[in-house]
């Protein structure tokens, strides 16, 4: 059967077409900077926001209207994967990602629920290989059910940590089965709401065992995705310990498990840290720890986890240009994990959002690739650092100087010459490069 | 001469008296915890507050009603020693901190200004030698000149890196030369602005180096202060590096510097990244990385570094709680980064603000001892992650139990019982031993 | 049946005791500053909180346990009616607070619903003639179920207008059955999640004119409870009309309505605002608006309503200041606006939270008392505006100055001297006065 | 002399143009929306950011290079009074605004000032004669002078108060003098560090009172000019009493002073108070209070004022179409209160930032115009609100309905359906348009 009836599938019209279910600058086979945008760009539905949730917020029910509604759970379960092809072949989605229970229910032990999944899991695989549709990650929810009030890879709880090593286990088998690109781990209650009963220390050493064992155990079935831990600040615990990508790095260090790991980035993660989410990309980049991306927008004068489809086309442009600078997403890719506002509930809105994100990308890929292209910013780097490639400044980075050379040099150079940061042009360049592409 | 005439010495007075200039709670001889609070709490007057300082804000001049206020600038800083060790003596502070240019005026040249501080320095020097007071770290000002408009050991300016290794160069044999015991950097410029025109890798790399220079020099000197990073997260640039804890440890780990570092945690600094002062202490502790603290206290409705004198119970009792801990301060101490408001102008305030953050600080240390001795919180942590000592926890904790083996485990253990984290229980308790102090 | 076996009658020990289910600081008779503890506090239980959550949270399912779990709607309805009476007896309370939707189910039309409702609000008329026990205030919710998505008072459609000035008319009655002291107004969906699709003027107009109604209907059905809005920022909603105490001010005045309103005032609301509670107090109490408190504490570090139990005593110092200094609640009260943490799950949290918000404003209205009886702050500010009893400063205040006479008297007035505010003094003494109460 | 020499007048080259030092969307005598782009927008230079700021930080000295920075005090006033016609020639901007502080330096006594201020003064109005330039606004700094340290119109001390209304005095001449077309009124001080020691009500009081005779005067000496009060939340005082438009009409309204004025509406002040630019100027358009608008952009990551050139063609675009729906500007104009970084010290940054600035405004005046005339989001309110035109939406909106009609209608009238907000797909729209222009 047909979810999406009424809705055509989304081509490609260009810039200037009135249809809003078309898209205006997303053109899959068009190539830009060496590849094309499919290649860069290696969208993704996120299951659990477009096929699993509902609307609800913390005031309100869920607002949703969706052909499932009325089916039972394990029906409802199947209907979703029935859409999620559709779904993904009326936008041209070359890959979806989930969470082990945003489809398939649980059951009332951890038996039933594996059986549940499997059941789902056979779908899935079944759906992939007459679409040709990937799985770019898979993951485990370990922050829904009450058993995880107080933590999972860092539960408070012994018997808490073992369901979900099995969790994890079980996660790691799907993924292999299905032949997810990578997997992720976000640690939705790996936190703390108050220190006064927190041991942090032992947490964080079992966190880390878990990664250890959950290493072994890929290793042991032959499943090599790329591993990706996603930061996040605080939400739902107050604080979480994978605050953002340079204390997760941190966390890896520590645990020799920086090898075997990337970032999975989410916008709104970053700035609910204080950060823009080119930042979180660059501290990645320069770590070589970048993994892959969950593209979303949050409102800045909100301080909560919005999860906004992405329309700045100033935040995509510099994605992308970090992307781009980075040499690329790899085996990662452009997560949607952004859910229609509640507001937004009616079937078309599912597609209008995904192309509001899928064209915004779009446009900041070709904007970004034009940047790069021109030289926009690297000639203005190059210039203002040109002072290291010779002389003073490249004993300095050839490590040949030390604080005594640079006195010498310094007692003696006088007076020192700045150059503006040409800030203020800089933003305008920006913007005329944007709404030039 | 006196500066503080008007001032007679503050002495412990005890509870109940009603001298505002009088110590309630603060007694440095007083054994709590098994030291004297004077040994616990090793309290520094911060000089550029206290003595360099003017009120001025973004909006507006100078209030502070000084002493010195007219004097030349030599003379000027000739008067703050010797106002700085009045105050000491008055105070009974056993130590003082300070930056290069809050003690001695810049001169024309790098030379002229050097001659400056030489001349402060050996003032110092004698007044620590009368009074016995001591110095608890001296680090480099360098964000208040123009030079270092983009920055110091992460300049985009070569020569401007040389001035700042001179600078440093400078500082470190100062230090030398009145015996600190530790010595920090604070990056006050090394951050970004915009990533439109910033070359994070170098700028990172180029720091390291100056670190690497930094502890070759001073090893070649003889100086063995701990040496002390001290993160903030923004303000004056956009994004600074050294943002907090976890991110300053990691780019430790990342330049081979860890062992040579400790961290200088400030309170108002961790709550403008999104953390309480307490948080900080044990990311630090639980590294191995506790080094000194910078005492005051933010607006939480305002979003920069409002350094006020700490008077929050709930706050200084959590730090001395995580320091009592975490084994003590080592060669750290309180430092009273705070500065008067600038509606606080005159000199009675300064004394009655470090009174006020003196005595709130015995105070947290008190009912921090309380908290341990009476094991209030100790005894909810024990028994909240007791299933880690036995069984399928000690399994986990001791690296036996792998993915297959919990979920086998898992499989045959349904359900789970949680318990109650009783946060509500915990904070009504903790208002009652400060109480009861 | 008794749903809190376990649980004895919460009495006053007294400070030092150290059982947990004990007040230590409340004391429901004891006369301070003139009045009982009781009749100054007028405690409510929040039925929403305490008898309807479950300690869902937008990531995880509830994990409350309670004796109700398992009964159909409308049981479960009615056991939580015997809940609140035994609870409201266990405590002590004299008031409780709910929205309609929080007491009954709502059916398949509102003839059904209203059918509900009508008959829990005869158990609860039934249980306050037999326990004494009363209503604080009762409120609609109109921002739970998906026909408020686009606003309730302020819908962009009419009929939903409609219906929500049908559950307005039955809430009136409902509070006039239940003799409720105050009627309640807080717009959940009363505000927007973008301008780019809002007539804000026209839905400004429509509130208004919801509430003229409701002010006729009130009169011609002789429900004389006091009027109340409760200000909130944001969330549900990207931006909340009634932002905060100025805002909600403001529009009252405009509409012709403020001699109908007083404010609801909430802690966690006032923050999320930019403002401290005792701001928003001191701002409804100058303008005669201060009607209710709902009492609860925010975290400062999360963006989000966390409506934690008060436990901070600064606040509920000040908080209780300020309304001793306005002369008190008059028909309002607090309210326990707050909820068990996800993690406080078992019912005896239930007691211990409110035991704990109960002692912390026991604790505060007697440091509150103690500060006024004392003069404490008085005394500063009679000090410090003094010049505005006589002279220039009497002209100002009387009316009969004049740019030009202050001119003249300036002109000829040099220098100006001003006094310190002496800020972090009164930090000091606030802790002083607070924990020696 | 010149002070810009090497910067050429700027002209309008269009879109395309690589000349940094050229308008590609400013085009002064360009018809949009029935107006030129001058008579819509009204440009104007911020005296203080341009000729009179440094570069100062709070934690660091200033950086910009200027041809007047070795001048004595009064000839650096007279050099910026040059500065600023030839900088305005330059730019061809038609206004300027400033503080009386800004142009002249302060005497020794309130005598000395007012001559040194009409030794400007004239030098402005000889300035103005000979270019036709005019003054869009000038107010009163009431914030810089030590003396303000506890206010001015709220000052402590009435000594202060009537040397604030002294100045307010010689302000208001002066603008007279210049043929100002409004007057501002922005409270740096009006506002609270503490209620500890503040007497809130005495403060509005006694801002009010000043006000009133502000307007008694104004109108003694025949200067019509508008009235405008600047909000603003927080920064320098921790809470300022104009915390925002909202709040600034309540007082207001509630000081009979409403008729009296509009509001001087700022972009960053706006996001401080957590709201959009947008949101504010309608709230002040839908109360008829729409004065003027201070341009600029805050960053959305930092908590305090950035004074950042706007260059958010989204938030220019929004802007502009909130302006352009009002019916324009009237009398106010766009200010560019604005600075450059600290890192763009160089003069040509002044003319950089001024064309991102201004070319941005007009690129999102273009975009606004388009919105409107194609009707973008009109139809979108109109079709969304189409039920409040006839039917029971009509009664409701007349004053017919009652709560009892309404319950009737609600009753029978089941169930309800609403549609979509549409908004992912209004936000795509919105780049469509602004691209397209």
């Amino acid at each position: 059967m047909s979810y999406f009836a009424n809705i055509p599938t989304i081509k490609f019209e260009g810039k200037g077409s009135d249809n809003a279910l078309a898209f205006k600058h997303y053109n899959p086979s068009e190539v830009v900077f060496g590849k094309t945008m499919e290649e860069h760009l290696r969208y993704a539905v996120a299951y659990w926001h477009t096929f699993t949730a509902d609307g609800t917020d913390p005031f309100g029910a869920g607002t949703a209207v969706r052909a499932w509604d009325s089916l039972s759970a394990l029906d409802k379960a199947k209907a979703r994967v029935e859409a999620n092809f559709e779904f993904m072949d009326k936008l041209n989605l070359p890959y979806y990602c989930f969470h082990d229970r945003d489809i398939a229910p649980e059951g009332a032990t951890l038996q039933e629920t594996n059986k549940n999944l499997d059941i789902i899991v056979a779908m899935l695989k079944d759906g992939q290989k007459a679409s040709g549709r990937k799985l770019l990650w898979n993951t485990q929810n370990m922050f829904t059910n009450p058993r995880f009030v107080h933590g999972a890879g860092t539960a408070v709880n012994a018997d808490v940590y073992a369901y979900a090593a099995a969790q994890v286990k079980k996660g790691l088998e799907v993924g292999k089965e299905l032949g997810a690109e990578n997997y992720v781990f976000w640690g939705g209650r790996e936190g703390y709401e108050t220190l006064l009963n927190t041991d942090m220390k032992l947490e964080l050493d079992n966190l880390a065992r878990l990664y250890h064992m959950s290493i072994a155990y890929a290793k042991e079935i032959g499943f090599d995705a790329q591993f990706l831990i996603e930061p996040k600040p605080k939400e739902p615990t107050k604080h979480q310990y994978d605050f953002d990508a340079a204390t997760t790095i941190s966390f890896l260090q520590n645990y020799g498990l920086k090898e075997h790991f990337k970032l999975n980035l989410e916008a709104n993660h970053a700035t609910l840290a204080g950060h823009t989410f080119e930042h979180e990309i660059r501290v990645a980049a320069i770590n070589g720890m970048l993994g892959s991306l969950d593209a979303n927008q949050g409102d800045m004068l909100l301080g909560w986890d919005t999860d906004e489809f992405p329309t700045d086309l100033y935040s995509t442009t510099l994605t992308m240009y970090e992307v781009l600078k980075a040499g690329g997403l790899g085996r990662g890719g452009v997560n949607f994990d952004a859910k229609v506002r509640r507001g937004s509930f009616e079937v078309e809105d599912l597609f209008l959002a995904h192309i509001a994100g899928m064209d915004s990308f779009a446009w900041g890929l070709k904007a970004a690739a034009k940047l790069i292209e021109n030289k926009v910013l690297d000639s203005v780097v190059e210039d203002r650092y040109a002072s290291f490639k010779s002389g003073i400044g490249a004993d300095i980075v050839s490590g040949k100087a030390t604080l005594a050379s640079l006195e010498q040099y310094a007692l003696q150079n006088n007076p020192i010459v700045n150059k503006s940061g040409r800030q203020e042009r800089l933003r305008l360049l920006l913007s005329e490069v944007i709404f030039s592409v």
